[in-house]
Formats: C-alpha cells, structure tokens, sequence
C-alpha cells in the first residue's frame, strides 16, 4: 500500500531554496510569481493490510525519521 | 492563487536519496516498508486572474526550471 506523505515548512520558517529560485522566476521576468515555498515529497510502500494502518506507519516514521518536527510539518496526501 | 506542483523521478530512474531512507528504515526494523521514493513538492503563489492561468504558467515554469525533463516528471496537485 502507497502513502503520500508532504513534508514543509513550518508557517514562519524561512525557506532559502523556495526564496532562491523566487528571485531567479522575478529575475527572468514572471514579475506575477509572489512567493514560492520548497518542500518534500514521499511516497512510501508499506505492506500492511489497512490503509488506516499504513497511514499510521508512515505518519510515524514521518515523524521519527523524515521531517525536521522544529521546522518542519507533514501531512499525508490522499 | 496558489498551485502545488509534484515533481517526482520517472519511472525506472534510480533515487538513490529514497533508496538510502529504505534501507535505513529496514535496518531499524521496519521490514514491512517495501519501497521508498522521494521527490519534491512545490507551492507557487501566483498573481493571475484565473486557476487555468495559475496552473498552465506553473506547468511551464516546472518544465523550464523546477524539474530536470530528462529524469524527472511533475503534475499538478489539485
């Protein structure tokens, strides 16, 4: 069983990667892109029998393994 | 309006970032993960009048900057 888990910035936390490329977008003239934020992406393949019980796993490695739980936040994508 | 976009690698092109975090996982006894993949998840905020507008100018912007056409794909997340 696939979970979808997004990992970002906490609100507040600066996001140099996501400022970098805001400025290069400005920079070569898409003057209408006001903000762009950076985080990650990760698919997880678990071999459970419930999908409840997948999401519980992935949530916990997440939490354990994966995101930052200072400044960063997760949520899983259905 | 924001757009959220995913960029993953394409299938049978090796992430060897998700390869390193499966193995991990493994070795600290979660034998039930079968698989990792790892991308990148990226909000851009744009100033345009219609999500039509929003999301065909991240489609480019994707394509042109955020992901690498030659390994990666990337999709608009609803």
């Amino acid at each position: 069983m696939t979970v979808k888990i997004i990992v970002t910035h906490k609100p507040g936390v600066l996001d140099p990667q996501g400022q970098t490329v805001l400025k290069n977008l400005q920079q070569l003239g898409h003057k209408d892109v006001h903000d762009v934020r950076i985080g990650k992406y990760i698919e997880i393949d678990i071999d459970v029998s419930s999908r409840e019980e997948a999401e519980k796993k992935a949530l916990e490695i997440s939490d354990k393994m994966l995101a930052n739980p200072v400044i960063e936040t997760f949520r899983v994508e259905p």
